[in-house]
């Protein structure tokens, strides 16, 4: 993969609510730990339901990765595919399958139950009805996140001492919680986030998502 | 993994909407896929969130695979390891890559968006504004169906004309539809999660899991 020409699909401009969570952020900064070169190339806003982008992406969503020409898509499947090749994200002696649980629990256990209540604040048009099913929605997320509280302990990563590949996606999935106010109620899961996010490869791959997106601006004013 | 000592963990026991859907039914199907030798145990219905469990699973669920005494969680996780070392579920000559975007894309591009569906339906008890937000919910469950019956096309599976561990988890999480009148829709999705269903290994794990359960329901008895 170190010797692979890589490309990172992303969006060309996104509408301001989704900025700085389009789901590419979550690969350029894994190759970055990895330290693999990739190049960017965007989707044009209206384009993605298009056969070409289908094609690579069968949701017309990103990220997608090409490696030498041929797309994956999924975040945490190309991640994982990244993580596999590193010694930053898959430390050595790190045990892969709790390194894999986690992955998994950061997509499947937390963002679903989280994401769901921004589901329904961010899209639900009739705003008396989204609120009065906010509250059971919040504490069934915030339950999840009592347990992984829980599970995080006073570590400062998932798997102990050590970053790895599992905290790069929780920590994604935490940063997605930002103006939900539902990780503010735990205070090591804030921290925690944060350690993640204060990485210099998460720093860059967010500078550069964002700086690409408002370079577009202008093609998209209204 | 063939040679290893293999328990998978399950309840004793779940109410009727849970019945049929508890996770542990996917890392059963897999493993009879692999023709892997396991043992079930059952986590006592009150006893999950004792710290005896959430050291199996840190979120309080199940399933649980333990390989040799050594536990790891999240259905994804543990069906991608037993996957590694199947030719049924990755079989020779198949995109490895391609086969774990779909894993992912089962369980955190379909799951999440039509599984808030049935978490406003099933958790929310303001009926009446669970209805009101409902519709936005399902148009956006139902573009996403709409999406897979366009990649899946006339193909068998979503790989083309061999079954492999995509579709397993793909047409679990299609099988945790039922009841909602989603997939109904889709006429070829239907077929499509007939086909995997109708498995030998399917049909085993669920028989097994469900009597399991039925076997407990006295202790249970209102």
């Amino acid at each position: 993969m170190k010797d692979s020409r890589l490309k990172v699909w992303g969006y060309d401009w996104v509408p301001d609510f989704a900025k700085g969570q389009v789901r590419d952020f979550r690969v350029r900064w894994a190759l970055i730990e990895a330290s693999f070169a990739y190049e960017v190339d965007h989707v044009t806003m209206g384009t993605q339901g298009k056969p070409e982008h289908l094609a690579r992406q069968p949701f017309g969503q990103v990220p997608v990765l090409e490696v030498d020409g041929t797309p994956m898509f999924e975040s945490g499947a190309i991640v994982w595919r990244i993580a596999e090749q590193s010694d930053v994200l898959l430390p050595p002696g790190l045990d892969r399958y709790a390194a894999l649980s986690w992955v998994f629990a950061a997509l499947n256990s937390v963002e679903p139950l989280t994401g769901v209540v921004g589901t329904v604040q961010t899209f639900v048009e009739d705003r008396e009805a989204a609120e009065r099913v906010a509250p059971t929605l919040r504490a069934m997320a915030g339950k999840k996140l009592k347990r992984l509280a829980g599970a995080l302990g006073d570590k400062d990563y998932l798997l102990g001492g050590t970053f790895c590949v599992a905290d790069l996606m929780m920590a994604s999935v935490l940063h997605g919680l930002d103006g939900l106010a539902l990780i503010e109620d735990f205070p090591s899961l804030v921290a925690y986030r944060d350690r993640c996010l204060a990485r210099p490869a998460y720093q860059k791959a967010m500078t550069d998502q964002i700086a690409e997106i408002e370079s577009n601006a202008a093609n998209y004013a209204k």
